[in-house]
């Protein structure tokens, strides 16, 4: 997996900073999570091929993450964008594509599917051979999901040497590699696990953005490889996170400590503090490893 | 006048060109001529105070002209914006708008008042004591209106030395601005002119994208001292105007010349061509001076 982080900083774009959206890179598909406004101009700085996007997960419908949406469909059409492109989020985003849609009368020459979410409880919304997709219901000013991605396992990988050495055909292979034990003519067993290794390990990523600190995403996010949480606040400004419906770095790191996850990055800043380094200090006092997004970074994991 | 471009290339924003957006600047207020997306991150760069833009004009409901409006007012929001704040643009603009601010549950603590334009002959859509907006009906793929802006004749200005020669007491010098005669005790008659210099010259700002060669437009921008005018292609790719709706270089400068304009800017570029100094060389053959807009150039007139 590689996550490349488009924005990560809260509320207005500025000219250095810019607001939520991340690619994530999984067997070379690409998942766009949120599109602040000016993501398509991301995209290009980070040279991200628009062909590779199909999917786009919109968490919730604050203008920070979602204004460059309408932007970057009407480019994809602009490029003759021959994909259907799906879009995954909350009740209502159909509407407010199609009427600009339809009052500019810019319709897509590719096929645009909208899946509105408007459920509270977690539910699969994607899937393929090689990925999953469950939304982690947030708790925030308006409806809002996070996103797990979960990787599945792949097929078991052949020992060469040991399949060799019993001197196993090739075209026994795909059954060995789906898992199954082989028997000789004399009816003998070769027991898979002696001539495969496991699969890949799997990887599992989960996206939450923007939300209050709240256990109950705890059991969804469970041993997570990596998760990203906003921080938009210190602990010093605590008293600013219910109203607003965000989390401190430390609330943050409390999460990521409970569901025993095993990376956390922090993003979603607040533009008010001097440096992001005192959000990773004020997470590290709770749990470690804490890593920093930021514009342009891209992470591999 | 002073006019700030803030972008003026077609199509979609890219990492160095900007789609959309101008400030036009009038006796200290400003007014804003589309909003392309990226252009509060434009205002943020040429340091144009937001606080100082209470009308908005969009010609039409083509994305590269109003995709950044929606992430502008919400911005005016999240700084606490007092003043009231105008949109004039096509119907329709304000469903659009509304539609997401209602989706986000982000209302504008300002008033937001919008005035939207139907008509396909030019009308005055704004005035204040300074300054005349009137749409300049355009012929695009959508309804699209250019704006031209006319200052008001100000007052006559006193000849200082002239007033105190004739011995004119200061609390006359209102009238004398406003254009009187004054008339003595004896009741001879100071006539203002021999007193009095004319007014500031006005001046004239016509802006007229997205449009193709349209002849009709000439008597509403006669004379004007600066006509933007859109040259998305040159010459050479002239067959593309009619079925996208834009203009060459060359049919901008005959319009400029028809219309016996003072200046001609050049905009709305597509990113096709290799230089925009193309465009200029094209338009010198009919008509000059030719000034070539581009992102983050002022002129001032």
């Amino acid at each position: 997996m590689k996550l490349n982080i488009l924005g990560c900083y809260s509320a207005t774009p500025r000219t250095i900073t810019n607001p939520t959206s991340q690619v994530l890179e999984i067997n070379n598909q690409m998942y766009l999570i949120d599109c602040g406004e000016g993501t398509q101009v991301q995209l290009r700085k980070h040279k991200i091929k628009f062909s590779r996007i199909n999917q786009i997960f919109i968490s919730h419908l604050h203008g920070d993450h979602f204004f460059g949406l309408i932007g970057l469909i009407s480019t994809f059409s602009l490029l003759n964008r021959p994909n259907d492109l799906h879009i995954y989020g909350p009740k209502g985003i159909k509407e407010i594509i199609l009427l600009q849609i339809k009052l500019s009368k810019s319709y897509t020459k590719y096929n645009l599917f909208f899946h509105e979410l408007e459920s509270t409880e977690s539910e699969l919304i994607f899937e393929d051979d090689k990925v999953e997709v469950h939304t982690i219901p947030l708790k925030h000013r308006v409806y809002a999901n996070g996103f797990l991605f979960k990787e599945k396992p792949g097929l078991r990988r052949i020992n060469i040497d040991a399949a060799q050495e019993q001197n196993i055909e090739v075209c026994y292979f795909n059954k060995l590699k789906q898992g199954s034990d082989l028997q000789r003519e004399d009816g003998t067993i070769i027991k898979n696990e002696t001539v495969t290794f496991d699969p890949q390990p799997i990887q599992s990523y989960a996206f939450c953005s923007d939300t209050v600190y709240n256990e109950e995403i705890i059991p969804l996010i469970k041993e997570v490889d990596v998760l990203y949480h906003e921080s938009t606040f210190l602990e010093r400004d605590i008293e600013k996170c219910i109203p607003t419906g965000h989390s401190t770095a430390m609330q943050a790191a409390e999460i990521a400590k409970k569901a025993h996850v095993k990376n956390l990055i922090l993003g979603h800043y607040s533009t008010r503090y001097p440096e992001i380094e005192l959000f990773k200090k004020e997470a590290e006092t709770v749990f470690q490893p804490v890593l920093l997004a930021d514009d342009g970074k891209v992470f591999k994991f």
